[in-house]
């Protein structure tokens, strides 16, 4: 598609009557395609179909019968595997249940009802209103804000750029404010743009200063290695903050939703040994401890860190075709017509698409009423507010590649309608 | 034992002396038995077996693939098995992870940092210097009362009668003072002492005026279907509820943990449409949805009600022997001594001993230090203080048969020693 800006009013016109034809034959064929939430496709999900096999063994090294109560912080053998393969003391590693979503909400429950390491709890701070704030590079994760919201922190919008968050405000933000007492993060390909945090940025986040003692970073590595074209290394944060003297400042979470079954996984979470230790005691109150069996099942199954790497090669296999398609269909109808632009990349869940400004709600409405479900407008911004209403995130990895062919074209129509509508709106007025 | 009534100093001082004689036997044996905890024995396990067999379909009866995201109140399957079980809808059911202790914690913790339907968070009170109340009848759970401590929520005991707590004392206590917002029920066969409720107390907790519109009962039926010497009936309390016009006031507990697999069952909370509509809210912001293989496991094994009937008369046929011995030995040994008395528990899990005032943690002390574990003095209370310092928890599930013969032959020598001691004590003051 030539520039937009080349096309004259009559030119727009006609151009917009040709795609609402085109709408409208997509319309006619009544599809119902969905590229609404990261889910893995069931071809990815079978390639985890080993864990579904009988189990012979459920005595740990140790002895312990699997099947009966205990354990806490999880079984030795899934801490080490996980340690190893995130590098990490297994020590400071808990393993919880299916999610490591439930343990971020968990997480920052604790720090509402309890406080950390003598503080206020921070839900004391709302009563005084003062309410906690959290730092939320964005675009990010609509979960990570729910959670905020939720809980009443308070949120600000951080720009992400293509390294990491914008670094200089968030270094003034919690030098200056000792309300800011946590940030966001997913540090590898994040949900929706898929930025790779840089040495330099994790440094920083290890090493500023903050206002407040208790300042804590959300460290969701959840495609921590997801990667699909290119490998992306990861400065180890643990140690950064060790280094630097804040070993309290983190909380890693990671799980295997996307690497063998997102409602079966395991999930986790790692800090400094304060930190887990203070965890472990809040849920010693809460559980006598999560599901053993399917920590051993996972065990079983991938064995050591390289076989978990190797069955990630696997899923990028089954993930690759379909990023491709997504970024060919991109590149070959968008790519200079200035209606979009949109990130590459390397790895991780998503496709993130920014709009004209003004066009993201309506792309999303058009699109559903041709019967393919996207991400809803504003959800990659706290609160559902996108201020420049541009941001689309396209998940590509559910529907299998002939379906998700028929909906990036469909997609690709809704896209140059909006767009083009502003336009022409703008010029009249 | 004749009664310890009719023995004189001389007599008290020699047989003393023959117990400990009797003690130092056991000492040299150097054995290590448990009777601490209530957990299934390996023979219980092995009847759930099944449930690690390979799972040939993952795929639900409306076509969800259970591997993957979503449904967060639980499978219709599980939710439908359980909801016939326990005569509750099965829409008023929340599956949850493998813990209800996990599902009792986050209800008690949603309450604290949300309240429920419009009413002040319950940590709110706590910085208003007016904290939460929940009535503990005691002897109870200890991990109940541990929920309490953290939570900052005071705890008042209430004695617990042979048809369930003192109600009298209950319902002055929730029209007086409007901070009492809570109590713990274990409805059947309690921990410790095997109460069952009757009809009436049903009645009244779901009947009662109570000054604090958000008073919520925590109905935790661990034991609602492990009936071992006989079948005991429970009123439904969530239907006594809705009759009384107080849909909202309960929250009802169960488990799999003590009828599959302690470390891997499911769980779930079954409430009003209201609360759990309202928990739901709350539990969106917390996880995608809990382990729907783990559910479907378990709906594929017991298939229906009557299954699950019928395997816990098998673990009823494991655990009666058990029962019987520690009820023979304690017969046969201490009746009539005057110096305990103990529960003849229907069914669960405990036999609750109680031993002369003054003499319970000095019973467990000579256990102890003879090799043999119980559950520390004074967990049944709230704040580990059981005023009289004569309660006793005795869980016979777990050793095997034989060692928990030598374990309670041991236990009887302890308490018959401690109890002598007290005795000459007090005479010699």
């Amino acid at each position: 598609m030539k520039p937009i800006a080349d096309y004259s009013e009559n030119q727009l016109t006609a151009l917009l009557s040709q795609l609402k034809t085109q709408y409208k034959e997509a319309q006619a064929q009544k599809l119902k395609l969905n590229m609404a939430r990261g889910k893995p496709a069931a071809t990815q999900l079978n390639l985890s179909n080993g864990l579904l096999e009988k189990m012979e063994n459920y005595t740990l090294a140790d002895g312990t019968d699997a099947r009966n109560y205990g354990i806490l912080e999880g079984i030795p053998e899934c801490r080490e595997l996980f340690g190893r393969l995130l590098d990490v003391p297994p020590g400071q590693i808990i393993i919880g249940g299916n999610s490591s979503l439930n343990m971020m909400f968990d997480v920052i429950s604790f720090l509402c009802l309890f406080g950390t390491g003598g503080s206020k709890p921070w839900l004391y701070h709302k009563y005084c209103n003062t309410p906690v704030k959290f730092l939320c590079p964005v675009p990010g994760y609509d979960r990570h804000f729910t959670i905020c919201e939720e809980l009443g922190i308070e949120m600000i919008p951080i720009p992400l750029g293509e390294d990491g968050p914008d670094m200089a405000l968030v270094k003034k933000l919690v030098l200056e404010d000792k309300s800011v007492k946590g940030i966001w993060c997913v540090p590898l390909h994040s949900n929706p743009q898929g930025v790779c945090y840089s040495e330099e940025v994790v440094e920083q986040l290890a090493s500023m200063e903050t206002a407040s003692k208790d300042f804590r970073i959300f460290w969701d590595n959840a495609y921590g290695i997801h990667h699909i074209s290119e490998e992306v290394p990861l400065k180890n944060i643990i140690k950064e903050c060790e280094k630097h003297g804040n070993p309290n400042r983190i909380y890693y979470f990671f799980s295997t939703s996307k690497i063998s079954f997102p409602g079966a996984g395991v999930a986790l979470v790692a800090s400094s040994t304060e930190n887990t230790t203070e965890l472990k005691k809040h849920m010693s109150a809460q559980t006598i401890g999560h599901d053993k069996l399917n920590q051993l099942r996972h065990v079983q199954f991938f064995k050591t860190p390289e076989n978990i790497l190797h069955h990630m090669e696997k899923l990028a296999g089954d993930l690759k075709p379909k990023f491709d398609m997504v970024a060919d269909k991109l590149e070959k109808d968008l790519a200079g017509s200035g209606l979009a632009s949109w990130s590459n990349p390397k790895g991780g869940y998503f496709v993130s698409l920014d709009t004209l400004p003004g066009c993201a709600r309506r792309t999303i409405e058009l699109a559903e009423n041709a019967g393919v479900t996207l991400t809803k407008a504003g959800a990659a911004y706290p609160y559902g507010k996108d201020p420049k209403d541009s941001n689309i995130r396209i998940a590509p990895t559910y529907p299998a590649i002939d379906e998700l062919k028929k909906a990036m074209d469909i997609f690709i129509i809704c896209v140059k309608i909006a767009g083009i509508e502003k336009i022409l709106e703008n010029k009249t007025k």
